[in-house]
């Protein structure tokens, strides 16, 4: 039953394992928690295939932001989930001073809860053209591209090729990709980041798997970036009958194939979430800006 | 439990009540079943209080149009959907024919799931105006005026008061009231329709009761004209568990306030139904007009 | 032919009134200059028959207020420009401690240049339902309501009968109504805001003049609040053709009905200028406020 | 002075040099005009370089559709406009039958007037993915695939690299390059549509010329689809004191950047002129379509 839940944060599926397992241990995955910024951060860090197998997500270091304080409105919350989502980017992208950034917004922007990929990109601030053309008035900023794949249904191209393709032409020093995501619990819906360093499969979040994105096809590292703005319908009443303490078969009420459980202002909430990572990736990507300064650059 | 199923459609409501009582036989309610251009149109009628009380709903007649054949994307599918929901609105407003109409978008267009009657306003032919400043050239046409109340949150201003204060203005023969619905079922998800001549009270489709808009507080027949967009989250759970053969009690899996359950293409869903209600209500309220006509007058 | 110069703006019309009649002096009409935080602010106080006369205009007093660094996106612009805003409404509004406030978002939000009325509503802090049922929780707060009109063509209803309806159920202390106005100048597009304590005409800035607003039509005092768009096609050749030293008559090139000149950013502007007008307002009706509250009570 | 006034249609430039000439006779141009579903086609061929320095556009063939009758929504008006594009633009593509297609939409999805491109896509029926996965169910469609690239100053990428990148990983038979123009005449505006088959430079039609999508760079046919939006402001002076028979300098009225003049609902007629122009494509890539067949599957 516990495989019909489904998840695409690290921190989900390592906490279904153990409940599956009833054990507090869990070989091949190592998990640090602290605070930034004053908010929860949790790193889990899959180190061989037990632990991949496990929580069948590649190797690799996921690092999650929970940011309940955000929608709970406290005073100087985004900045301070900017500058702490900012940190984490950095850390996890190490990239040298001079080398260049692709940020990919997947996803469809024209189905609410999928627009997160798109919508962060509108908040970027893009500077490769901008230092070709006067690069001593930008030097102080990385080059930085970016671009939307759309969606298979509406550009008959996998966004996989189109990524790989692109990157192939431009030749960045590293890839981020922005994709919604799905979690196991309505708690975190838009309220957390997942950063990770593993690449990513576009469209798994939403039942479709396509090509990986990842430093082996794309020869660069990616980092993926994402918010889980759907819980799966089926996975919310499983859960839920399973706090009621009843075990339920999925097959036993049927295909739910398209439906998704989001909040009911899931508009304002992709919104406001998709502004929050084209800030964090701002400030992870050039060096010395503020939000002030975001504000000003990007209106 | 079964109190706790949310449910906006009176076709449903009855459902409920024969599963619950384990009888086949409601009293105070007559059931009709028919088709109308190749779609099931079913009626219940709440003939008194018994009824009323039975399914938590006036007295009144509650048509209920079932459009799967939409959805499919069957040929002239549109035409004859809005051809049937004309017919239906026709037969329950029975106007005179020269009566005034005034019909009212209520929702927030700004929330996906429940902009479905500001976006039906988007598609009316409207009229006062123009029989007022060139009558004979207009004479073929019913006066129609149209507006959208807003929503509280936003306003400041209760739906209801709006729509009291515009209507004692205006002085239409009738009203006709158009808003997202709640449904039980995740199969009725836009593509069911369900018109009543009982009036509405706003915003008791998303959990907030606002005073009713009905013959008694506006002084003329109410019309509610409305689609369900959503499936509450704590509802699916429970239909599902059911199915399933558990019976859960709401209390055991804690509060979902705010979860709501769609289509994952609802935004176009949400489109595509308005179209239907703004098409439906335009060959209600205009003679000899068809869908052909509608699409040169609102383009 | 200077006639035929369309403009909104009072500065305007004293301007093209000071160069048709060759003079520096216009009887009438006072005019006072000085600065706000930073912006140029300009009263053009109407005080007699004569000066309404020569602007084509109604008594009573019409402050602009430049705000070209803004769009220069210099340090500080916004929240300046709001708190320079907020003030010189606070001024004209001059309401009591406890009198409450109806803004009435005018204009279509279909048509990006006449949005502005409506987007601004977008950004107000609504607060007269809140003070009704938690009156200690918002007792340092105006009561403030807040709706669109729409336009006569989606409506059938004149904007000006709807919100004379709405005042006649509300009994606020004012009136705010938010437009899109033309100016005459390409140079003061989407920079310039314009606080009149004479009420409006709905649709007179765009050639459809409605029934006023203003003291007299609604018994309680209405400030207008506006920003210019657009510049009439025919206003800018006139414009263009006079610097260029030719005299032409509008009747030598023939209708240009329906043509506008905009920003080529002119989506981007209104969005701008409407959050401006939001905030200002915000500042001016609730005492004690900062954008950053407005930041986050509005978000 | 002449060479002031801006215009993207073939057409438009032969009238400009007639005028200027003040001859009847364009030597290496050659035209023809006549009659598609009832609206006026007139093809410009331009023949050598001396016809290509006139017209200052590359040799080729560029076909115009006047469609008046559409936006006096004529009685069918749209269906036989759809028939009569594409019918000019199967000509122009001369694919063979199994031949596959790239639609490209350029522009800026977040400008209205320059948004055609993108929108154009919108209404695309995208078969590239289909046929290879079910290649007998989709054994009657054309391989069709779709993507927009955004703009230089959202992406960081040119326009054209990203065109030509896309184009070397695909390899279809034809491209097609949706885009926004300028024309000279404000009657042309939303109601003309321009085919050529010389490729496009993107951005050339809003003053940023950009490298060119044409046979010599992308290796295959490309074909240039566009629609008038915008007439330059100092275009428009110009004419308008042209008619009025003042002789403008534009050195004399300075500098008009970013000012354009578009219909006042600009934003409704960029929407139907994209359906219009995916329609057309729809209809000229898919053999035995109808209107009604791209209704159903493109919704």
């Amino acid at each position: 039953m516990a495989g019909m839940i489904r998840t695409d944060l690290a921190l989900e599926a390592r906490q279904l394992w153990l409940e599956r397992e009833q054990t507090e241990d869990l070989p091949g995955v190592r998990v640090e928690e602290r605070q930034r910024e004053g908010f929860p951060v949790t790193t889990v860090e899959v180190l061989d295939r037990q632990g991949a197998e496990a929580l069948g997500k590649p190797p690799g270091r996921y690092v999650t932001l929970e940011l309940d304080g955000l929608l709970r409105r406290e005073a100087d919350a985004f900045p301070r989930a900017a500058a702490a989502l900012g940190a984490e980017l950095r850390e996890l992208l190490a990239l040298n001073v001079a080398e260049s950034c692709l940020v990919v917004g997947l996803g469809n922007r024209e189905i609410t809860p999928d627009a997160v990929g798109p919508c962060t990109v509108d908040h970027l601030l893009v500077t490769r053209h901008l230092k070709e053309h006067l690069p001593e008035d930008f030097a102080a900023f990385r080059p930085v591209s970016a671009f939307c794949t759309g969606v298979l249904g509406t550009t008959g191209i996998e966004s996989g090729d189109l990524v790989r393709t692109v990157c192939g032409e431009l030749h960045p020093g590293c890839v981020v990709a922005v994709d919604a995501l799905a979690s196991r619990s309505t708690e975190r819906l838009c309220r957390t980041v997942q950063i990770a360093d593993t690449g990513i499969v576009p469209g798994s979040g939403v039942g479709n798997a396509r090509r990986a994105l990842d430093r082996e096809t794309l020869g660069v590292p990616v980092i993926a970036l994402g918010v889980p703005t759907v819980v799966d319908a089926a996975t919310l009443t499983l859960e839920l009958a399973g706090r009621a303490g009843a075990e339920l078969s999925p097959e036993s009420f049927g295909p739910l194939g398209g439906l998704i459980v989001t909040p009911r202002d899931i508009d304002k909430n992709v919104r406001d979430m998709a502004r929050l990572l084209g800030y964090g990736l701002n400030l992870a990507l050039h060096k010395g800006l503020t939000v002030e300064d975001v504000d000003l650059l990007t209106g």
